[in-house]
């Protein structure tokens, strides 16, 4: 155990108090640089998605890339307009999840829940590995190393919020804006190089393995979709902004829309009239940033280097996005409470970790290849748009509040383009991989109702309502206490009551022990104790750091001193689900107590078991 | 559990009783199969072995191996002839271990052993990747696959053993035979195309990287040396033959050394005479199959099948030997006990699984490579030759026994001559690899050692000896059980008595457990239990299967159903190491019981702990 907290401390730090959470409200400039490094660094990697496709059809097609990056600028104009609308009816932050559980019912928010789960996932996974391909277009020599790299990036990202990395407006200002920054400079750039006669080479020969056609122009435009992905953060953290907040979100929320745009319109016609090919081993940003500035020069390895950073910022959004959802999630009893809970550093550490393994297992499936995961990246954005537009029409319907009529029309349209567009995504890309997600989102939804009524299940069957008075024998006041028992009490339900009654059986001095990690009612607690086992003393701890074992373990310490020379036994009542596997769905503290007691030395203890 | 125990049964099968137990007697034809495989398939590699270091000075260095050849026959001929003395001196079966640990004192008999137990796992290495370069150099296809099929040749081993595959005479003789005789016809038809004007085509030109010399020669030499490893393997298993014994054993160590003698000097000759060179992806023994049956003879097939399978039954038997000494220095306390339980199918589990274990690591690190493994393979073979050798010395200057002055000749000749011998391996392969075997025995004899003082450490702190008479206030026969306790004893020491004090302090009626696996002396356990422990009844349970955990589930479940509807507590004792790595050491069974005791639905369970 010491070798472990020792890893622990040195790589996470030291546990922080609950008291010490805060939030920093952030400016427009800031908010901007937080929330919009995963929408803005997709301009990183959507042109070359465009390109990719079309140059199937051979070199002569890559022109259609210009129509196609409009058509998903007016798409991206649309689908901000709608969310602005969104901004103003959920100040406190609408993310879909709760926008579609609000308005369309249960299951519509657990899809929206699922998708934006397998989204989060796929940021992190598509911006870890286009950030890679930055670095390794940059330096070849890395180019064997690509999942290595992707996976120590992964683990940085990860540290870096088990930490409690805070969404520091300051600290994230640096790379965005370094990034947009150099990204304008390099478009003006590839202008005037231009405008003063520079002529591109012409392009390579392209195998034509495809013909042009109706598909083939949808396919490359579902590809492109992957520009707009991260556009809905900015709406989900309203409540960070300073105030006005709703009015502070949506005027950021237009200049991302318009940065974006601006930078996603120049790469893409840059790209086009410099004739550049998608190729293996480097990205189109890096062939563009090699022809405008030239091969070596130090400002080309400076654009790619803030291209590695807002990406690795993008992936770090949703170290921030993911564990709060599925704090949400898990606090309505869909996933696992372990979720639900703060780890040591204030953060959702089971959160980040789980993100972590689902990204990194990826990596290791796509072997790092940004466009071999991009066909599953657009589904789960564009259900989670589908069904956030949605419900905001379904809102505007039952608020009628002052501009409903238009504000449920731009939603309106929102829905009904997002929904044409997920539709395009899924066929065109079927096969490519959009069905690992068609798939994967039911059967999320389906793990999500089972977690609950396996929960609910254990609630009923533990549940000590309705449970007639107690009738005990007083126990009399022993003179001398010869063998007295600890019992931990985490909930009032019947294994706490079996427990308690094995207790009486064979002590003959009995305390209750009961740690409040932040969440608990002294009074009331008390209060249903008096009325259930009067004759038993509670004890409750205050826990600042949210550990259950050390104050416990400090308790049974301090209590064994008390009485020494004799045996106290410690009873930890439990319940046993009916197969192992649902075991995952509660806390095994148990396991890590024994462990803490077996090293504070205790001498007896004792598991009474309650099997549902 | 079910899914284990299901899976288990499949693969290893239903657990045997103990009294299944029972051994074949071999005849000398079947004794020469079951214990020279290891031996007789060491000509697969070994003139191979003598030509890969030639080779380094160019081809014309090829035809040392002449007399390299017949330099190694005579150190067979001298270690055959030692070994005669040994068999004749331990009918009993007398491996370098035993004979170095009785002649020449602890450290010894320890560098002994572990000297073997390296040489163990080498030979499994060594005859898996050999066999597997027999069955590629065949088939070239499955060459990228090498690493894959040597470790499924070692898993499928190794469920064998598990299964408790016997040391069948009729099952081994066939592929030891057919290997044999294959050899010796391929080596006659070898002869007979010579001799009928077949001229081998010249020798390929080979690069000189290094000059002719006494180091060089010498290096060769020891690359030959692996010739030699198993022929002690018929000395070790005596015991095996059918009566007289030893005399059918020294007449089969003859015969073998016959056997091999001719077939390695053969081969040697040929490979020189058809001009074969070592290359990469195919064996010598291949190339001369090629050459002198054709290439798509189905004859060459075969020999490379049975190839395969004499070098399947070399590993084989390491995997009867490794456990077999892992239980006699288990036995004498330098090993963790569990390598001294038979498992359930009345073999060595644990021992065959850390064989397997090891084995497939080595195989992973070099890459299923035979000639990377060799310089490691021939060190402790040697040491353990010349220790078994200086070992027999000793004996026969203590025993003095008729004959013993030319025996102790016979045998100080072969000390003397392995021992230069095993000095020149060490000089000559140390960079290659052999100084990790001389890293690696005096680590394993430091263990040994620790191992040792840990478990007698932790009997003298748990000893019982001098205890004085116990007192304790006579319990009362009460009317009505209402909490009674069951309590396990494994042996008789301080955790246990604690465990029974702490019950005499809770319970109102208590019985005493014990399972009896094979070894315990009933009628001398309830004397000592009546002189401790009077007041408690002592029930010993018979596991006919070995199991602990089984008898003692059904007894409680049983117990359990005798007092309904009350608690019965289920009392552990158990003492907590100093330290955590410690605990393997130690039968972790309780975690096994606390497992069981919850599928069994047992509501109490308590550990009593006693902490050194």
């Amino acid at each position: 155990m010491s070798l472990y907290s020792g890893l622990k401390n040195l790589l996470i730090g030291r546990s922080l108090p609950t008291s010490a959470h805060a939030e920093e409200r952030l400016s427009r400039a800031a908010g901007l640089a937080v929330l919009s490094s995963d929408a803005l660094s997709s301009v990183a990697y959507a042109t070359e998605e465009i390109l990719l496709v079309l140059v199937m059809a051979g070199s002569g097609a890559l022109s259609l890339s210009q129509p196609i990056a409009i058509a998903i600028i007016a798409l991206l104009a649309i689908v901000i307009l709608s969310y602005r609308q969104t901004i103003k009816a959920y100040p406190q932050g609408g993310g879909s999840y709760i926008v579609a559980r609000e308005n369309l019912g249960l299951v519509p928010g657990l899809v929206a829940g699922a998708s934006l789960m397998i989204d989060y996932i796929l940021t992190v996974t598509v911006s870890i590995s286009a950030g890679t391909a930055a670095l390794t277009s940059a330096v070849p020599a890395l180019q064997p190393y690509t999942v290595e790299l992707c996976l120590l990036f992964i683990f940085l990202v990860m540290l870096a919020n088990l930490r409690g990395l805070r969404e520091s407006g300051n600290l994230f200002m640096l790379p965005t804006y370094t990034f947009v920054v150099s990204v304008f400079i390099l478009i003006g750039l590839g202008f005037l190089k231009q405008a003063t006669g520079y002529v591109a080479p012409d392009y390579p020969q392209a195998p034509v393995t495809e013909s042009l056609g109706l598909f083939f122009v949808l396919k490359a435009f579902s590809a492109g979709c992957t520009a707009l992905t991260g556009v809905e953060a900015i709406s989900d953290g309203v409540m960070a902004f300073k105030p006005p907040e709703w009015k502070n979100a949506r005027s950021t929320l237009l200049a991302m829309g318009a940065i974006l745009g601006t930078m996603f319109l120049g790469i893409t016609y840059l790209a086009h009239s410099y004739h550049i090919m998608p190729e293996e081993g480097q990205t189109v940003v890096s062939q563009l940033g090699r022809q405008i500035l030239g091969d070596s020069n130090p400002a080309y390895y400076f654009i790619q280097i803030a291209t590695l950073l807002i990406l690795l910022l993008a992936a770090n959004t949703s170290f921030a996005d993911f564990p709060r959802l599925c704090y949400f999630i898990a606090r309505d009893g869909f996933l696992p409470r372990q979720l639900s809970l703060l780890g040591d550093r204030l953060v959702y550490s089971n959160g980040i970790i789980l993100l972590s393994l689902c990204a990194g297992f990826l990596i290791i499936v796509f072997q790092g290849q940004t466009n071999a995961v991009i066909p599953l990246y657009a589904v789960g954005v564009f259900t989670s748009f589908t069904l956030s537009q949605a419900g905001m029409v379904r809102h505007w319907l039952n608020e009628r509040t002052a501009g409903w009529r238009s504000s449920a029309i731009i939603n309106g349209l929102g829905a009904v383009v997002t929904t044409v567009v997920l539709i395009t995504i899924v066929l065109t890309k079927f096969l490519l991989g959009a069905w690992m997600v068609v798939i994967a989102i039911p059967l999320v939804v389906y793990l999500f109702l089972s977690i609950r009524r396996h929960y609910r299940y254990v609630a009923r069957r533990l549940s000590i309502e309705g449970l007639p008075p107690r009738s005990y024998i007083p126990r009399p006041k022993v003179e001398v206490v010869t063998h007295p028992a600890v019992v931990l009490v985490g909930q009032l339900h019947q294994g706490t009551i079996e427990a308690l009654d094995y207790a009486r059986l064979i002590a003959d001095e009995i305390v209750a022990v009961h740690v409040d990690t932040g969440s608990t009612d002294h009074a009331s607690l008390q209060q249903r104790w008096q009325q259930l086992e009067s004759d038993i003393p509670l004890v409750i701890l205050d826990s600042p750091y949210r550990s259950l074992a050390e104050p416990l373990l400090k308790f049974i310490q301090d209590y064994e001193a008390e009485h020494p020379g004799i045996f106290s036994t410690i009873i930890i009542p439990g319940f046993v689900t009916r197969n192992w596997w649902e075991g995952f769905l509660h806390n095994q503290t148990s396991i890590f107590l024994r462990l803490g007691l077996r090293s504070k030395r205790s001498r007896v203890v004792t598991t009474v078991r309650y099997y549902l």
